[in-house]
């Protein structure tokens, strides 16, 4: 299969999908974005061409890949008129019947992953959630996947949005837990490293137990003299103990009905 | 050094240390529990006696390690007529001082770590904070912390509390967002494992960089679309719901003061 693909988009998700597929012999015609030097930036990484008007969007390749924000994808399809073509977006929540009007061949390929720039991760542990509005279709977006990794799903966009709401918590939530703590540890004894070893060992429990199974903490064990002692040091930060109290509160009914 | 040591407490953090310090020569001489069945269980892992009369205390040990929850260390410290030997305790959020008017030499011995019965750690990459009430106490509990890490730290009470509250973030509600996620799957198309390479890639990222450089999803990117649509998802679980909300606005105040 030597396909070729133009990315409509340049950010975490088309580079790290771009450079992956290409490394797989996907040959990657052109990168498009509305910011030129964002697209010059991923083209020079991949060693193709680039632009950033829409007219002079590459006509001949066999999958249009959008990787956008999601109201930057409504603005850009509705400048691109290449009926015949493939087209896919990687967005986890958008339907895929966005394309409907816009295309006759159309899917959606989600990588189910948190991507950062020079951050490089292994495909081959990634799920991909395939869905194509034909079977041939399908056929296509699979066997594209399939270069990468061998957890593929074919799932339609409901079953889509419902994965890309719990990884929000696994993931976007969970990162955003690391930043308070960050935010909390005293930097004038401790740097973020010392918090390292718990974050691994964390992650790594719910590999082999339930999260439930593993939660442990002041919280699950209703040791309220710690929750208050906690609570008052989280004066000063108003946000932060919103949080602690919401969260200590779930947590707690969660294991109490048990 | 043949250090003798009594457990008190049989609890997560009572078994792995005290199996943990056995394998490195230590003499584990006895488990008190309350629940004698407890106190058994980890006794016979230990290959050690054990009781749950407190009465019936060895007395003859060089340390005393209470492994409990904050209300029962109170309740049974008052029980404990010892005055001579050596009394530290492992918890996160209590003041060294609670030993003052009970024992003579004291301190903390503070293992930064989650710990789930059955499950194996590796105590080298863990960090042991002490606190001591004499130079000579510290000596000791940094010999013992060092048979196990040489990640130790020699922190105060006010320093450790704050310590913990921020791992109370970095594991304890990283993992009660698991546990949400686990939740939200759809279970008749996934298992918990789809997210699996999500949560260790979320993990390491924060290895390499700060959370901040390393948040993604629908709020940093203020993706108003897919934040309504999540939350339109959550409307059965207000639970969920409103954490989702507080969190997001959070994220979003976060990056937009940038």
């Amino acid at each position: 299969m030597r396909m070729k693909v133009v990315f409509i988009g340049s950010g975490n998700v088309a580079t790290h999908l771009a450079l992956n597929l290409q490394s797989k012999g996907v040959i990657i015609c052109q990168i498009y974005s509305r910011t030129a030097a964002n697209a010059e930036a991923l083209a020079t990484k991949i060693g193709t061409s680039f632009t950033s008007d829409i007219s002079k969007l590459e006509r001949n390749a066999d999958i249009y890949i959008y990787a956008l924000k999601d109201n930057s994808f409504q603005e850009i399809l509705h400048q691109i008129d290449l009926p015949h073509a493939l087209h896919v977006h990687t967005a986890g929540s958008l339907p895929m019947n966005s394309f409907e009007g816009y295309a006759q061949k159309y899917g959606v390929f989600y990588p189910l992953q948190t991507f950062s720039i020079n951050r490089q991760v292994d495909f081959a542990q990634i799920p991909i959630c395939i869905e194509a509005n034909s079977p041939e279709t399908e056929k296509i977006l699979l066997d594209l996947a399939h270069l990468l990794t061998q957890k593929t799903y074919i799932i339609n966009s409901e079953q889509r949005i419902k994965l890309h709401l719990a990884a929000v918590f696994a993931c976007n939530f969970t990162n955003y837990m690391y930043d308070i703590a960050a935010q909390l540890i005293d930097k004038e004894i401790f740097g973020f490293d010392i918090l390292q070893a718990l974050i691994v060992e964390t992650a790594d429990k719910v590999m082999t137990m339930t999260p439930r199974k593993a939660q442990t903490g002041p919280a699950v064990r209703f040791d309220k003299n710690i929750i208050e002692k906690h609570l008052s040091l989280l004066d000063k930060t108003p946000a932060f103990k919103s949080i602690y109290q919401e969260l200590s509160e779930n947590i707690y009914q969660t294991h109490i009905e048990k």
